[in-house]
């Protein structure tokens, strides 16, 4: 599927610098682009790199300052170039909505409109399934289980029983929400499982990632606030309660029972000890460890984590101890000659 | 469902203080209980709080001294908080046990009495299944692989070929056990896969949480000890032996041959370096990233790990890094002016 | 199963020393082999806890010197190992390639000789599989996929639409191929989902290990270079391009974007943080956290890393703190006495 320059200028409202009759095989970003290929630009230093690459053509913002290659400028870059990938490599239609019959569903499941269940999901006695709900392969939605409206399941993904989820939530492959939490009371040797009578509650626009995990809480919710947005292989341990548009990264851990305010950030790999809780916009830097509460507005780093102004203060000292070290034994020497003279 | 807060006293044989017909319309913990349910607190933090909690009575141990609100007195707090949790929200009665037409069984698979095999679930040639299991649905039971009784396997869990798993055993969703080790020679500059003729064993007990990873051993078996208990999101690579009774928290890695005592904790987000042995009851904490072998009864912290008081004595002079650096600036200063004078 | 030793020294083509007539009943590693059992030595280490084995005899090298136990000397300790094992634990026979009809594939798709598709899996519309791939229980191939020849899809792994994958490849259970980048925009307060246009890309050879995520690029493919191999519960990040023959170990996170060299090696734990670029044969530490870029042929260790020779000189310095706070203190009081007279 080949198009003109000056057709995709048009298909993005975009002010063409160039040859309008340039033909264009396809749509890919700077390192990758290749000769017949439009790529984009969104700021200085990817422009600089339009004098270099083998791309035909490049979206611009409007502003933009270069004659490299014809150019479209648009407002919006990156709107912009994802309508020129989807004309390149259009999104696959959807098949119509509905229940398949290699599906398993369970006669008791309130299914409202437009609902699609793929072949070998499983869906339990009393789940209810908003309206355009979509539920993928292998997913299982067990027993008791309440979606909202325009909630995707992918494939293999398992909601344990009385899962409480909002509308517009999106759950990746493989996560899994309301397994049991990681109690135990040790009892003549052996250790014996706590109650395990909770569930999970996430909230409207929450997007939960591949491979992640959310235990049920002990003997209530453990709740994911609304429009939180939790990376792959995660861990939410149960009982946790995390506030509303939460990023939090991916491999991050969240022991049982802490709790975050809004706009939290978690990033990569960070830790948070059970029963701390971290104040609103409070940020983790990546592999940090929280042990301890956190008032709002505070960027923590290190493990144990720290403020990261005392985390900078210290890393500078640790620069700075070889040659406190040195220094240390020219003075030993100085006073070892003076107290022998 | 509402009860009168008398028939809840009773239900769990409680001591009642305060008005028996109040009604109680459900349960919760303190940090959500709403006007009408009941809460707990277990101990003095918790009871102190009582005075400010919207909840309109309490279960509280039986020596608690409080008249915050209507209370009933109870020698286990938790146990008799669960079975009030239970009464407002039932367990969900089990459907019948039995095959469904629904999951692909192999016609040499042994199943004792009141085995219950979910719609798409698979088990093998070979497979071995003891009274009373229950294997959900999407859950792969490769061929050979034998279990005890008792033994859940929730939903989309993977048992490869093999597999020896013992009685109450519980495999949480997605966990996946008997992958292939990670082990390579090079040869022409090409990683060549090591031998992958062993498979994995879990004694009686153990518990697999959701995600978690248990590599098969090249040889022979990987094993689980008896009453361990393994989170969500941990890795056991091959030919691990894993003590009895150990307590391994969420997002743990344990590398290739490592082995461990019994009672052994391992905190989250820990790690266990490769063919590293940890004697019994050793404790790592949190993060900790463990080199060498480990005496029995010894608590390791850090990256890399080293006995908690060495990290702690280690931590103490980090924080007077900084004061030792004025000081020293000081002396310096000193003697520069006694060497110009 | 029993055989005498001398008929596994034919097996092997191995040179035996001891009593041909000798019955062996089974295969294991010198931790664990019985009385009755065949055990490897394959280095002198091993070769000398040969005085200590209940094992009835060994497999070791040619030029080993042990009178220990009889023995069978070979040029390859492992190849003959293997096959002794494989002796006494044969390997399953597969079942006849084909497709079960408990299986959902589309109509649509492309399926080339000796394919097998296992009952439970699905398969979607323009998916097209090479020869002699099999594709296990519960795998989600999405719409649009290619696969290479011998591709083997291990029970519910999940490949998302439009993934393009070379020959020989493995992914195991439970693996997540193509999920959503997490990358948004903030906008009114709200987290909005960037453009999800990408694929993944697996190059021939590259093997994927259990619960490991791959997300797809923002508009192109995230790749992973040819014979890379990639251990469990690996994240690897939107629009990551990584190398040939790398070795990514256990729960290592690489974060969007970033990219590696060749013959490049993570340890376990490790994290690359997003954008980063890795040259050829760099190694990164276990535990370890890669800021910024770092040339070829480089060692990298610590959190944030730092060259490996760094690493160490910091370390030693550190261990010297203690000791610097006493003399230190040994120095003020001579300093102050000093003053003071």
């Amino acid at each position: 599927m080949t198009a003109q320059l000056g057709d995709l200028a048009s298909l993005v409202a975009g002010q063409l610098s160039g040859d309008s009759t340039i033909p264009i095989s396809g749509a890919a970003v700077l390192a990758q682009a290749k000769a017949g290929e439009i790529t984009l630009a969104d700021s200085d230093p990817f422009l600089s790199q339009l004098g270099n690459t083998s791309a035909s053509a490049a979206i611009v913002p409007r502003d933009a300052q270069t004659d490299a290659l014809p150019c479209i400028a648009v407002e919006n870059v990156h709107n912009a170039f994802a309508t020129i990938v989807e004309h390149f490599r259009p999104r696959r239609k959807q098949g119509l909505a509905g229940v398949s019959p290699a599906a398993t569903v369970d006669p008791s499941v309130n299914v409202q409109a437009d609902v699609t269940i793929h072949p070998g999901a499983t869906v339990g006695a009393g789940v209810s399934l908003g309206a355009r709900c979509e539920i993928h392969s292998g997913a299982a939605i067990m027993a008791g289980t309440q979606l909202g409206e325009d909630v995707i399941v992918f494939p293999n993904a398992v909601l344990y029983e009385d899962t409480v989820v909002g509308s517009r939530v999106l759950i990746h492959a493989s996560a899994v929400i309301g397994a049991f939490g990681f109690g135990y009371q040790i009892e003549n040797g052996k250790h014996q499982r706590s109650p395990q009578l909770g569930f999970v509650q996430l909230g409207d626009d929450v997007e939960v990632g591949a491979g992640t995990t959310i235990d049920r809480g002990t003997y209530g919710p453990t709740v994911i606030g609304e429009g939180t947005k939790i990376d792959n292989q995660v861990m939410i341990g149960h009982n946790c309660q995390i506030g509303r548009h939460n990023i939090i990264c991916s491999q991050v851990g969240v022991a049982g029972s802490a709790s975050t305010g809004d706009y939290v950030i978690l990033a990569g790999q960070a830790g948070v000890r059970d029963h701390v809780t971290l104040g609103d916009r409070v940020r983790v830097g990546a592999k940090s460890g929280v042990m301890n509460d956190v008032p709002a507005d505070t960027t923590m780093i290190g493990s144990p984590a720290m403020k990261e102004r005392e985390f900078f203060y210290q890393a500078v000292h640790q620069r700075r101890l070889p040659n406190m070290h040195k220094q240390l034994k020219s003075i030993q020497r100085f006073i070892d000659e003076m107290e022998s003279s």
